[in-house]
């Protein structure tokens, strides 16, 4: 009895994260009451989010620009000659580039490697993306890169990720970091596990 | 930094009940990693929910369909001539509706009255819409309804509302109900309220 298109919409919208059945069906509705106009331009902000493409060096999304444009399928941080080449930041998410972004503190590129399996062995895609990483690091940066900051998640799967990358781009990089662990900005010393503790201590100055 | 696209996307879906920017923003990226034709699915989804008309008797949305067709602005349910015109139950939601009709008990119709405020007292388009159920009720059914079942939740606004429905409605029903009320199925008398335990022992049998 519920509409085809109303069966659709859910059906499609329950698969995305975090919103199942219920909240799909919630949102039809409550999308139909906003009026066509509000799901019109719903509308029109997906139809443009699928037009955009993929940075061809870091695998950001980018606008698509005119393809007579010699960085047409590079991103806004990738075809911004003031970031630095030689510094590499490897993140899991688009959303950690967007964190460390923020931080306005970090001038190199990055690699966005995908979401890291629960035992952080490389996934094939994730071994293409490394693969085009040392790629660009030879033919940029003359073949060793001035850093590459593994800015994994401090997790388990984070550190064997990040062991494998290491091990990886060893001959590519005069330098591989991780973020430094210690105390969040707020946390209190009384709740902080032991291995957030050993690297405050290790880390301070 | 953001493409103009991901950030309008973000503002949009941000609005959406129970999807903060976070959330839209981690949507945004899951959307992209999909690849283009899971955005464009969605995309047809949503437009094909655009096209929706909204029923002229109940207010639950509907395919449109060819205008030559008498129950043209009908939904399936106000179009179905096996659902008893006799019996209306009036619902705040379209999901409250969705809710009744998995019953597969209920055979008559609906008016969709939309959501309550706080205080129960109805807003001017929830007027209007009481007014097309009366006047419903005058052309169809001969002034009188056999029954009107207010369905709105058993809380202080539904009771308010229900309040000022059956006022409003008195010379319109030969009856007027509401749910009963009671234990829900699988609870446990020892953890019920009151006055779900008073309901419970007035609705014993």
């Amino acid at each position: 009895m519920l509409p085809q298109s109303i069966e659709n919409f859910i059906r499609l919208f329950a698969k995305l994260p975090a919103i199942g059945p219920r909240q799909a069906t919630r949102l039809a509705f409550y999308l139909l009451r906003q009026g066509k106009s509000a799901v019109q331009e719903l509308d029109h902000a997906l139809a443009s989010l699928g037009r955009l493409e993929t940075c061809s060096q870091c695998f950001f999304p980018y606008e698509p620009r005119a393809p007579h444009n010699e960085q047409a399928n590079l991103c806004t941080i990738c075809a911004d000659p003031a970031r630095t080449k030689n510094v590499i930041a490897i993140v899991e998410k688009e959303t950690d580039l967007l964190s460390l972004e923020k931080t306005k503190t970090f001038r190199g590129r990055y690699l966005i490697l995908g979401d890291l399996a629960r035992d952080g062995i490389l996934e094939p895609t994730q071994k293409l993306r490394l693969k085009s990483l040392m790629t660009f690091i030879e033919k940029e940066v003359g073949g060793k890169a001035e850093e590459v900051l593994i800015a994994l998640n401090p997790t388990t799967a984070g550190d064997i990720g990040a062991d494998i990358l290491k091990e990886q781009l060893k001959s590519h990089a005069k330098k591989i970091t991780r973020l430094g662990r210690g105390l969040p900005t707020g946390g209190e010393i009384e709740f902080a596990d032991e291995d957030t503790l050993g690297g405050a201590l290790e880390n301070r100055k």
